[in-house]
């Protein structure tokens, strides 16, 4: 085989292996509450919501990285799978988990194509760019949308308590006052209704 | 309510909006047949082949554009419905359909970013810039590639033949000569297969 045709053969190889993102499932409902969100549909949401809040984001921020960042961010959940934001336990491996399923996932590519993802994914891990920064506040901002849309159906399965979100949520959010203050509002409307425990 | 505000609740009424993508269901497959992909699992898997296959596209090809393309170009079927390549019939009122469905889901956003928006699906549905040309190209290739992967279970239910597949194909795929000797190749073993009717 050409090695073009080797290089393209192992493109396509990966293009099949991603395919499975689409069968891990989140814990966040569907707007309907009908079922539950998979990480390829949670990925394209927060790649268009980059795109269309892309005025939020600090002047020089590269959207392009941001969104290619947010495209591939849950692609070692093929192997590690979804680990639920407020579930201490499960968390505590989630890293060590994920860093083995990056090396496989992203070794089926070319190695050139295969280290810029790698480097991409990390950078997305180690939330220390404006980029990976703009990235993390939509991964964490669409499922309190989709809580709080869905009467916090998701929150009540698991009872979760106002406290857990707000220490979640503030170090990704507390950089952006238009989507902390926000948040905040909505948290305690929240409560209020019953979806979040006054705690 | 401050302008900045009313801003924002325009941009999450969108947000929420778009959500319905992931209801949209298309023909194609998932890989392992069991069941058909949604809108927005289609965008988010062709968004991420246009990272990794970046290197095809001619030279200076804004390729930030082409993800955004990719990632907005099914929204109009949360109202027109997803039309399937080879139905003739549906395909003749289309473009009446999905006029109308991006003037009120685009419509949505702020003014501004709703006029953005729509540029770049009109430039999507025009196919006269690179940009979109290689947009298209992985539109319609990675349902080549599910169908191939699902034994042509796609093509089956709905009797597919070759010259079908060819005459759609061609205009996108033949400037791309890896791809269209690829997709022919291919196509050839789903005839000998059984996949795709020898006419």
């Amino acid at each position: 085989m050409s090695d073009s045709l080797e290089r393209f053969t192992r493109q396509l190889a990966f293009i099949r292996e991603i395919d499975k993102v689409k069968n891990i499932f989140r814990q966040t409902y569907l707007l309907d509450c009908r079922r539950r969100e998979n990480d390829a549909e949670h990925s394209w949401h927060i790649a268009v919501m980059a795109v269309i809040l892309a005025e939020y984001a600090p002047e020089g921020t590269d959207l392009s990285r941001v969104i290619r960042m947010v495209l591939i961010h849950d692609l070692v959940e093929i192997d590690a799978g979804d680990t639920y934001l407020f579930d201490e336990k499960a968390n505590q491996d989630k890293a060590e988990r994920e860093e083995a399923a990056a090396r496989r996932i992203f070794g089926l590519l070319p190695d050139d194509t295969g280290a810029e993802v790698m480097a991409l994914w990390r950078e997305f891990e180690d939330r220390s760019t404006p980029e990976a920064r703009f990235a993390a506040l939509m991964d964490r901002f669409q499922p309190f949308l989709h809580n709080m849309a869905t009467r916090g159906i998701s929150w009540m399965e698991h009872g979760v308590a106002l406290s857990q979100v707000l220490d979640r949520m503030r170090p990704v959010l507390e950089p952006f006052p238009l989507f902390w203050d926000y948040l905040n509002s909505q948290a305690r409307r929240a409560v209020k209704e019953g979806w979040l425990k006054d705690a």
